[in-house]
């Protein structure tokens, strides 16, 4: 039975074994951290542990631990090595011989440490190509399946800190995947699946995009790259990707380190970063400015539904002047239209709205609305009609009363009747609303705690969906 | 006894004693809170409660309810207006005639609502002009003061939800104010006093900026404005806080509602903002562009040392390459200086990092520094001894183990022998790290949760400080 490279990237994240080499009792090690997630993560495929030193009384757990690789009782589909740099050839070489498919590989000292390393990771590339193993790595924090529970990194907290859910990061930087991950926990979204992929000794940004574009659980993809080798393969996979998934990107180390100097003397750096983001757009990739972005837009593709309509604006509906204010500056810097209402909307709002409520957008209907939430309920039902509503914003301040709760429900269905984006930012501290925030997020309101980020948010939304519309994708 | 404009500023945060004219038992209107809030706050000044339509038996929480301003018992310093509209000028002209120097006027529907309630506001500041009150409104949250209790608004919260610090918020919005009010609560912050000007019946932010420069209790004011009537006397006024408070300023509203149509066929909206600008740099006063920014920049502001060498460069330490390469794109994106570490420090650096370190800035320690943070404190010591260090961000990557928790103490001895400006950027869920962000801030470091957030900070610390330079303002 022959595999293809497509079913071996499918072993990274659904291997039916695994083996930790290096695995420790000592959880002050990334051996003892390494074996802890894996075991405490709910994965259900046979674990073996394997340490050549191990001091221990021979398990960990109640697992036995193995003196080698050699000495495994059968055949394991995917070794993750927690050792030094130069135990990994020989260990790799009998993970081989044992039937891997899979080597991630979490020691550093390879490619990004220069010369020497270098030496030592084509030594690494050759032993797996020999083999026909992929390499997640070398410098790797490794990779997570959160639908399986396989926790294959020395971060064991993960699969407790994250519900399973549609969005995949794909980093090429470890701290920036953690920064990612956090930002997205902060926010309560669920995770599909987590790789570093570190220095790529022979697996490519373009291999796990074709991967994602398949994967049935996950619906968006955070990648976050610096650079690659083979920009035209990447930019290939990004676009066949793209048509069938929503990608969110974010391009780092553009004027960091070595590129300093190059941008400083010849302005060459500015140039690159303008090549990355044309194929982005070209490939329908949403590119985003920083990680806080990142789950932030990321929040509002996966929660709401798409924008039909590329020309119909935005409508901001609120009761405190200010705030809409801040989120119209911002909408309008960015170019999203803000159209008033037709005269059968106005007419509407008319009917119910105090006299001194402004039925320009933003609608403010004034204090009283802080009070009376229905007020929200009407002036939506009557706006998401119209055909040059294509999303909305609702702005409201807490009044930190529970007698004054928003009618959540009551929202929903307008929202549900006209199947319109619609976003809320409640001006309020993260503490105080905690519960209502959760509320809305349940009934599918992504939440911004404060009106500019809402804004910007829709304004990226905004700009995904009209390239989306433009190049002819799926929505 | 005669008093000056200056005192009567003082009796807005300071009176002996203070009536709310439309108290209510019914919490579920403005007189119910504003009664609640000033009751409940522990404001140590006699209290009045007046409600000439009260069908109570009289009284609210132990509090008589007088049913006129005139038969109040004794002469009252300040009056918290929740009545509507049409019943001000009467109760405004009892006021004068009770002794009342401040007249907090919550009620909307004046100046803002367009000629009919322009109308109502100048008899309503003819009335007060007559009797020498200042009028904090109309269409006025209200004030606060968190160091006596003073609570003067309808948010009857917030003296629970905040210590008493100095961060004084000075805002031409209440949404604005409160959401600003909010973002600090967030980042757990102190708040000197919070006013919310409305329409500046007769006091303009350029009194407030006064009083505020005398203000003992405040050292850093949170400005928002939209636009004023007399540009100059702010100016002035800002130049002149701003040599003895740090002030940080939104300013909104130049794309908004009206604006839009001028900004559209014209462009001139693009015009008022530079002048603005140009303003605030003049003046010493540091411009932000959002609301979440203003509290990030406070924070940093309010926590640090200042930047005393302002040709001096910013040094980041790290285990995490990524997180620091976006950090240091944001950085050199906004011109900071970012130096290499001079031979004697690189020397003292080598003594103890392992050879893969990077020794270029950004420091990166490599993965061991995420376990032994003692790297950071050495690294630190010998890099902030040097003259070219001007500040330093710390990021790191947190192993959600207890067993790993940085050496907060340690860090601050060395950050206190050379008394420069260090803030931490942890990559983590805020969840996780409320304990530890907690210890950071105690000890004086600001912490940021993403490395972009943390840079963004320090590039307004220095662009502050190095105006402040260039100025010869105080530091």
């Amino acid at each position: 039975m022959s595999f293809t490279f497509e079913d071996k990237i499918r072993s990274i994240f659904y291997p039916q074994s695994v083996a930790i080499v290096g695995a420790s009792n000592d959880e002050r090690k990334l051996g003892g951290l390494a074996a802890r997630a894996i075991l405490r993560s709910g994965f259900k495929g046979r674990v073996f542990l394997v340490n050549t030193r191990s001091r221990s009384n021979g398990e960990n757990d109640g697992h036995k631990i193995y003196s080698s690789i050699a000495s495994l009782p059968q055949e394991v589909e995917s070794f993750v090595f927690v050792v030094p740099r130069e135990e990994i050839p020989e260990s790799l070489e009998a993970a081989g011989q044992k039937g891997g498919k899979v080597a991630v590989i979490i020691a550093s000292g390879f490619q990004e440490v220069g010369e020497a390393g270098k030496q030592w990771q084509e030594t690494v590339r050759q032993i797996a190509e020999r083999y026909g193993m992929i390499i997640v790595g070398p410098n790797s924090v490794g990779v997570v399946n959160f639908h399986n529970g396989l926790n294959a990194t020395f971060a064991h907290t993960w699969c407790e800190l994250f519900s399973p859910g549609g969005i995949a990061v794909l980093t090429q930087s470890g701290g920036v995947g953690q920064t990612l991950m956090s930002q997205l926990a902060n926010h309560n979204l669920g995770v599909s699946k987590y790789i570093h992929l570190g220095n790529r000794a022979n697996l490519e940004f373009a291999d796990m995009l074709r991967y994602f574009e398949q994967d049935e659980d996950t619906r968006i993809v955070i990648l976050f790259l610096e650079g690659t080798d083979d920009a035209r393969r990447l930019y290939r996979a990004m676009r066949s990707c793209a048509s069938k998934k929503k990608i969110v990107a974010l391009h780092g180390g553009v004027t960091g380190k070595g590129s300093r100097a190059a941008l400083s003397h010849t302005g060459s750096m500015a140039g690159v970063r303008r090549i990355y983001q044309g194929a982005f757009r070209q490939a329908g990739v949403l590119e985003v400015e920083t990680t806080e972005e990142a789950a932030d837009v990321a929040k509002a593709l996966y929660m709401l539904p798409p924008l039909k309509n590329p020309g119909a604006g935005v409508f901001v509906f609120t009761h405190t002047a200010g705030p809409s204010i801040l989120a119209t500056d911002v909408l309008s810097e960015r170019g999203v239209p803000l159209p008033e209402p037709p005269e059968r909307a106005r007419r509407a709002l008319e009917s119910f709205l105090p006299d001194f409520a402004s039925l320009q957008n933003p609608i403010d209907m004034g204090g009283g609305a802080a009070f009376n939430h229905y007020m929200y309920v009407k002036a939506m039902d009557a706006i998401l009609a119209e055909d040059t509503t294509g999303a909305a914003i609702i702005i409201y301040s807490h009044t930190n009363d529970p007698a004054f709760r928003f009618p959540v429900e009551a929202v929903r269905e307008v929202r549900d009747k006209y199947a319109k984006p619609v976003m809320v930012s409640i001006v309020a501290s993260a503490e105080v609303i905690k519960h209502e925030m959760n509320e809305w997020e349940q009934a599918g309101f992504p939440v911004y705690l404060s009106p500019e980020r809402a804004a910007k948010v829709m304004a990226r939304f905004y700009q995904f969906y009209r390239l989306r519309h433009l190049r002819g994708q799926e929505l």
